[in-house]
């Protein structure tokens, strides 16, 4: 099957082309970059220089030559092309935050510009692929989640299903490396200002609460309310999510660890650690989504960390897992492949 | 003033010779090292191969030709030796842990040993800097703080004195750079298993916790416990803890503002950051303190981050601050130089 | 095919569980571990979390039951144990640099003990893939190269054959990632003493230099001697070689171009860099060696500049390729997936 | 003294004012910056939050209330503004490449711009401190030299005025951190396409080979040309040159050994290496040069390393050492704290 990937020149278009390369049933049919077209792959990233084809033009008839459609553009791109082409019968898989939230107005608030039609956020459906199986299996329209919210909600998930986690008590510590910050040119990304370095940032609001927000609170059923704080780690790939909650009823190590057993048992990415926690090192590579926890009762809560490899699990790897999903192939197609250690 | 640095070939040892040979009036006239006496510095340390001293044997009498003895060493060797050094009129500062807690039971229960006589854990004076200056001025026997301690209390210290923070709503999730770890050979801490790697650890018990605990309920004047996550990221100096705590009445990022700055405008050491958020290569190598918060009025909580390079502010370069407190001379003597930047 | 490693606990061992994992043909059916024997995998290797098997004991009757060894061992280990195994048929692909020497003696100058019996020394075949393919082919025992001499008898290879550089002229300056430093736990190899460091090492002789002089002068045909100097990089993973060599003929730029073209154009793990350079992360948990060079008219030398990946093709990877020469499968086999980048 | 910096926002420039901020008869006066005049310092450098002074424009009237002006800025810009300084009685220390060639030929062939006036290239001392001292207690126009030829010709020197190796044997395998690249935000210098990486560059021809070229020679009193290959390292400080040049008349290990000790006996920032090499953690935030060397037999070799800080033996750290020299004041004041380590 043909597959198209609209912003190819960034690092998640780029993680996008190492998986579709490798995977049995894809091929990375067209590489559309707006920033450099005509250009030659190799030029942009020798370390593909054994590969011959050149960045192209986003165009729409061009792009209507593949099934399926990734988009791993910065906010704004997909929603104005997608549409189109669901509506010419493509599959679109969006690794970008356009069609993530579901009211315009908030979209607006967090993005600081216009969203997509509101009738396309509704018929979006969310890429969490352990969490939105069924609804992907049919989707026209994938909107691949974050990467902070795929770590978040599913280590969250489990307890707000369960119902054991009182709504506003919920605090998300997330770390990230530096891919997640894409391949754009600022001075503080530089490697001088990154390196021996830790970076709190965003403490007046990072976009991906209110997808956070919206669908724990889809999963517990209820309103939810988080506090997040990102920090930039000096590291190429992975994130790690210490999230801090009350433990409303006193649920004990054991309880807890039957609740993420029997959610994750039949989950081919999500790996429960026993003994120990998730290191995002863990991860490197790979699209698995490692999960401990620490039941404190000095404290009456509940610690659970999650760890991904943002540019995997937490952009392209989920992607390529959605895709398997919708296409009925098995859903490890192209993944099933270890972490780099170390 | 002659200084004898017990534990020298430890990190915290070195950058304790590193502050006291550029120090007007302290010379490091006794390196004692239990592992490796008779050893040339140089050997331990061939970034001190303009120096031409040796280590040596612990032994008392030759400690007893200093006056002042910084202990740089693992439990329980300060709490054996510095009782008899402070009888023979010597100032011990002590960095380890032997001294931080008052009750022996809760040394034994978190360092997992016994405790030095409750006599001199109640005669110990804790060496915040900026919150004991008066006690540190007339002490024999100095605490040093732990790394973790010194940033979380120096950030938590004003709200909890202004009373505007729950006692049971705090939360600490703190990342430390690996000199915190020592120079102890262990496989978790070689190269290519600490780089490009996130880990968390200690969930179930950092010794950090009661430190933290004992002096955040003594300035609050009430009983403080704290969830506190500690995470070892890969860059050699720098901690960086990020406290989560509920805004009791709403007070304003103003009112917030006006607290720190009131609390520290006299601290030459305490820096707080109106823009953005510290970050921990702003005081790399310093004996800075950095501070910056945020309001959030979203969730009703308020952050603050608080950056130090731990083998300064959080262990050689306090130890010197207090010396200097202790000797009548300018707080800032000998550490008055800018961060290394970058 | 099953296949059996012995010394799974280092980081060229489990690199190879990685990729025969992942291989089609091949199966990880005996993994060996002589200082952890019993230990799970996962508790050795988290990141391998999802597998179930543990490590054995170094059994002659259990190595039988694989069909394929592979020694990732240190020196003496393979010595002892692959004569035997070649004896009762099976292929043992080794790791180690037990059988790359053909003299005795030379191996016990440069590994300072005894070496393996001089028939076997003999017998055993080079496992340099792209220059010993017909003798891989039907080998008993490979030896597989070193990652020093596979990085620069690439580079240097073609123009060895070719007689265009003296044979007393070549400088190799070898930068190499921490990896290749291996697993063990010394003080060198902390993350603390390693980061934002450049360390030079052995320049008073490194083992790997009679091993490239030994295969150099094969293919020149003449006595080769080089002066080699190696240098730890902070970084996991990555050698780049930079050899300088007089440039007798006054060869051109386009006259080296064709014959690294000629020499490589059908090896499907080596790449010519024809604008730029070979970087490290060009070939980053790839089997790719990218070669690159530079012609200077001005002092009359030429520079060729090659770049691997430690562990795939100066290690595992390479051993992999060979498995696959060996046993008649395309080259590429499990092998054919493109650099994680970044 | 007032001291003037332009070029101020530069990692160069931020250097020096952590040095002159330290230096006790140095102040740093005036702060220029072309391009954030106005800007507060504070800003651009938030590890310099309790200084409150901002940066300025260019402008000779105000350069010309300080005494010693130091240029940190691109080529150009001190060869257009420094000789009217000088003639106005002022002191320049230009650690810009702008007057460290004598050929206004070769500064534009090799910075492809056009040289400052013939005359004042004459008039220009070279600030390599340990060789030109006397010169230097004179001169009213410092050229500071560059990071690659102070390590390479620290290193060269002793051995060309002995004159034991022979002009064209020298090849000088260089490696820096990625300060040397400065704080310009381009795409390569990105923290992700640096970390991890080892990236040789600039084999065609570096701007610091005429200038190593030219004192190598000088000192010599022969013609000496070089191979010289940058390559850049993922550390923020620190350069190490590996220099290899053929061994003339047999010299042993003493007779080097004999050469460097009574060559630089007296020079308080060179330190030599008898056993091991040096390494650039060893020199962090010093203004050090180390030396270490290997006499080769096996290949009649010699092998010569020299590491410094880049941005403080190799930039600023000089320039304050060549202004102590100028003024008369001790050459170590306010350079003589250790190396940060690690």
């Amino acid at each position: 099957m043909k597959a198209a990937i609209v912003g190819s020149t960034g690092y998640g278009g780029v993680e996008l082309i190492r998986l579709i390369q490798n995977h049995p049933y894809l091929e990375p049919e067209v590489l559309i970059s707006s920033s450099q077209p005509g250009e030659p792959l190799a030029r942009a990233y020798p370390h593909l220089i054994h590969l011959s084809c050149s960045f192209e033009q986003l165009d729409m008839e061009r792009l209507c030559t593949a099934d399926l459609i990734f988009f791993a553009t910065p906010p704004g791109v997909s929603g104005a092309w997608a549409p189109a082409l669901v509506e010419q019968g493509k599959v679109v898989i969006d690794l970008s935050g356009d069609f993530r939230l579901d009211s315009p107005d908030t979209y607006q608030e967090w993005y600081k510009r216009p969203a997509a039609p509101a009738k396309w956020l509704e018929q979006a459906v969310y890429g969490l692929s352990e969490w939105f199986h069924d609804q992907i299996q049919t989707a026209s329209l994938i909107a691949n989640p974050g990467c902070y919210p795929t770590a978040a909600l599913l280590a969250l998930a489990p307890l707000l299903k369960e119902g054991i986690i009182p709504p506003s008590s919920i605090i998300i510590d997330a770390k990230s490396g530096v891919t997640g910050a894409g391949r754009g040119v600022k001075q503080a990304m530089l490697y001088c200002e990154v390196n021996e370095n830790l970076r709190p940032y965003k403490l007046d609001g990072h976009q991906h609460i209110p997808e956070i927000e919206r669908f724990a609170s889809l999963i517990a059923q209820e309103n939810i309310t988080v506090s997040f704080v990102p920090h930039l780690v000096p590291m190429n790939r992975g994130i790690l999510v210490t999230i801090y909650a009350d433990n409303m009823n006193n649920y004990t190590r054991a309880d807890v660890r039957e609740i993420y057993r029997q959610t994750y048992e039949a989950a081919p990415f999500v790996r429960i650690h026993e003994n120990g926690w998730p290191e995002t090192k863990f991860v490197q590579g790979s699209n698995y989504c490692d999960i401990g926890y620490h039941v404190d009762e000095r404290t009456g809560r509940i610690m659970v960390l999650a760890a991904i490899d943002n540019l995997m699990k937490g952009a392209a790897g989920q992607a390529v897992q959605n895709a398997n999903i919708r296409m009925g192939w098995p859903e490890e197609t192209g993944l099933g492949f270890s972490p780099l250690f170390p």
